[in-house]
């Protein structure tokens, strides 16, 4: 398959990068670095990059920002960080990769065990993960041509723990490698409208 | 309890007011009707409200729209009515509401089923719907002062059908009525980080 992997260069891309690159063709896009750029909070930035790599089998995406901060310094600007970044940044892979996608091709968006398990700091985390996953499962059910779409919803990873073990206690981390496993099933599986855990 | 229900002219908020108004002095707003008018897009009309209304006990939402439509014909601007109607505008009452918000106040908000159970032309609502839940979790383990927020996530109500039977067959339809209990028990109980479904 033709893989287009957005945040090639992150802790989660380059674990993808590695499952996949054996048995596919791998275009890594990234902000500052890949073989392309792209920035999702810009949708002309996202038609520029599928003009440049043309049909695709699969989109993963492993990008997106959020403020983290806590609750009672927010406003609605902070907010809106992680609406336009995470969430509409990926939405608008999809929304705008699909004129490039091929007959039964996939996209995997990236969520976030926050959705569900909440942390201090983390209510910008919270919305936009589960808003993702809601996209995902309203997303899948109107998809045509054998297009499907899944989201993967990692829990903190073991690489990221030196920088936010304090924001984690309690949770289990697990390392890149086995997050990396949920996109090889998303888009060399057949399912759809899935939200892949990995706790 | 002193309680403002934002939305108190829609159908569930009328409910709401009809379980509520024999125990509590109810505030009703809405865009162009009740003792006062909000709009819940506009940050300066929520302050504006909130000064009109002085301290609370309970803060109910049953107000918040987002575009239905077809996936195939959704952008990126349809998405952000969604996202700054209803999901924004309701994260806002309680962003700016919490300034005005008596100790041990309640904040409940209106998600839906879509946010899991999706239907045809429901992709902005399941986003909208699943972000709402999840700041409501997020959230929860942040206020201070014992101020409480949940979310009310209701089915397809009865009086809809007329106009929406169609989009939802096959989904077991509630009377507003019964939706309408679980508004008391987030604001007349005691829990938090609650998504209250009603199915």
């Amino acid at each position: 398959m033709k893989i287009i992997l957005i945040g090639a260069s992150g802790t989660i891309g380059k674990a993808v990068e590695h499952e996949l690159r054996e048995r596919h063709e791998i275009i890594r896009a990234g902000r500052n670095s890949g073989d392309l750029q792209v920035d999702i909070t810009d949708t002309a930035s996202i038609r520029r990059l599928f003009e440049q790599t043309g049909p695709f089998d699969a989109l993963i995406s492993t990008a997106g920002n959020v403020h983290f901060g806590a609750l009672e310094e927010l406003d609605d600007s902070h907010y809106a960080i992680g609406l336009k970044d995470k969430l509409m940044g990926q939405v608008n892979l999809v929304l705008i990769g699909r004129e490039f996608a091929n007959d039964g091709a996939s996209f995997t968006l990236t969520s976030g065990v926050l959705s569900e398990d909440p942390i201090r700091h983390g209510s910008s985390a919270s919305m936009v993960n589960a808003a993702l996953d809601g996209f995902v499962r309203g997303a899948a059910i109107e998809l045509p041509r054998g297009l499907r779409i899944n989201s993967v919803s990692p829990t903190v990873l073991q690489e990221s723990l030196p920088g936010y073990a304090p924001y984690f206690r309690g949770f289990k981390a697990v390392p890149a490698a086995t997050v990396a496993l949920a996109y090889a099933k998303s888009a060399e599986g057949h399912q759809t409208g899935q939200v892949y855990k990995v706790l």
